[in-house]
């Protein structure tokens, strides 16, 4: 069965998903990128920006789970982009160029209805304006079979937990402290959503945990 | 200078230091025991708790530099027990029997004066019912020069935080959920407070994390 998965969510030690203050030069928020000091040096994330080499063990392997049997995903808008209200035009295409790491379809939850984008490589994203079940009903159908990842970010994740339908969580606790910005778990009370920690390893980098649902 | 101490402070994935629903049969709250995984096999715990043997390595470490150069201890009331409101009488004498582990003394905050109380093994506890800032100047001239320890609770460490006297926390994050309780660092903003992370090094029980704050 198709399963629900968020998979190399970066926390901060003191619980957030982002930095304060996200903006178009700064989209992880201040102090944001320091959330990702396990997966910038990873093979993974060196391929997927067109480098040669990167780290292998733990880390990589934690990265290369996250795309592993993934047949669609999820993003909130402020994961898609800067653009806040209507659509001005249609030039925004994501943060990552032509050929975004997705390589399947991406469902972008939206209060503002756009004509679906393909893009090089397998990826089409695709407006959903009905609602987070509407779009966890067609990723699924789009997965065939595979599971669905929410990318995020932090607010979006929030409401798929609220609403019970997340079925596991990768997070990668990163030795770094925020102090604001976009707090994942306040006010969600894991254990009784039926969630338990599953796996706990960790590297010089982060520490990684898995939560998994009961079913 | 004599600095003041959180140490082998532990924490659970969602943040929380103690489990919900405290009393004087669950004194770390429900599903509180979980978050000291770390601590229970090392050699400082057996030997605290009159057993042979025990754990080495880097949990035992922290364990053993919790106590070092520490020469007086602040406990809130509630750490102290589950005594609420005035002291009925004299009869509770703390949660660890006639030898407590401290073996210096230790403030315990508190609107209720008591008078002193001699422990065998050298703890004595002073109950303090001037405030914080009070504690911490009696505990620092008590200590000597050594340093001063914040036992918890949660709420305690959280009012010495707010106040900007801590300047180092250990805290040990285990790999569990407890979804309510005591939140350590809700609403704490720990860059705009001069910390950051100063080691980082996990164990298959706890990542330890030591927050040290610019002084």
């Amino acid at each position: 069965m198709s399963k629900l998965r968020v998979q190399c969510f970066s926390l901060s030690l003191d619980g957030y998903g982002a930095g304060p203050e996200q903006s178009l030069d700064n989209p992880l928020g201040v102090g944001g990128p320091g959330l990702f000091g396990w997966f910038f040096p990873t093979r993974s994330f060196h391929k997927m920006t067109g480098k040669e080499g990167g780290t292998t063990g733990v880390d990589e392997d934690f990265a290369v789970r996250g795309f592993a049997n993934v047949g669609a995903w999820i993003l909130g808008r402020n994961m898609f982009g800067p653009v806040r209200g209507p659509w001005p035009d249609e030039s925004w295409k994501g943060w990552w160029g032509d050929t975004p790491p997705y390589h399947v379809p991406v469902f972008v939850l939206t209060h503002h209805a756009r004509a679906p984008l393909e893009m090089q490589g397998g990826t089409t994203f695709h407006f959903v304006t009905d609602g987070i079940e509407a779009a966890l009903q067609r990723a699924t159908a789009a997965a065939a079979g595979k599971d669905v990842r929410i990318g995020g970010g932090a607010a979006t994740i929030r409401q798929y937990l609220h609403a019970g339908l997340v079925d596991e969580m990768h997070l990668a606790l990163s030795p770094v402290l925020l102090g604001a910005g976009e707090h994942l778990l306040a006010g969600i009370d894991l254990p009784k959503l039926g969630f338990a920690c599953s796996e706990h390893v960790a590297t010089a980098n982060a520490t990684h945990v898995v939560l998994t649902r009961r079913r």
